[in-house]
């Protein structure tokens, strides 16, 4: 039987940062704890869209024509196929929800892409 | 394009209880603020599983065999097809996540049930 979950008390069992964390599914949807701080990678969901709630600190997601800036207690859904850069200029913790199988690069790939469907 | 959300400022707009307000979709799901207090109904949704996630206050979520206390920063996943009933003892203010067009009440009706799909 599942368990209640705690956002802080799961945000201790890691430290690094850009690698999201399974805490969660709903369905087959997920919900994963980051941490993030500095440049992502522009990227697109052509699939899906992607929902960010800030937990703490403050974010910004950029987008090729306009950029918005989350902090805690706010929430985003980037539409799917929509290219976006997330930005931390500290360290901010989020709550990313989406489809089970979605990487965090998108299809844009590269070294910043995390091992997907870690749980903690 | 979508609008950043802050759960603060979409609160101020409605103070009745137990009537879900939609504040996003994300592909087929919805995000819903709901304020609770005092005692809701035994209910099941056989479709699908459910997530309450507490902003502020305490709720608690009774099953048949167990009952969970959800606190602020806290979220629960109740699985498709299990009955339940939340409660809580001063407002508490919920972020529901489930699929569109699921009703509060699921299969009970009565007069707990709320108008489905109200946007804020």
């Amino acid at each position: 039987m599942n368990e209640v979950i705690n956002f802080q008390e799961k945000l201790t069992k890691f430290q690094e940062h850009w690698q999201p964390k399974v805490i969660a599914e709903m369905n087959d949807y997920q919900f994963k704890l980051v941490k993030i701080q500095g440049e992502f990678v522009w990227h697109d969901h052509p699939e899906t869209d992607e929902v960010f709630m800030v937990l703490a600190g403050q974010m910004t997601i950029a987008f090729r024509d306009r950029e918005v800036t989350l902090q805690a207690g706010e929430m985003f859904v980037v539409p799917k196929g929509v290219e976006h850069k997330p930005y931390a200029a500290a360290e901010c913790h989020v709550l990313l929800i989406e489809p089970r199988g979605v990487v965090n690069t998108g299809t844009a790939g590269g070294e910043m892409t995390a091992v997907n469907d870690v749980w903690i």
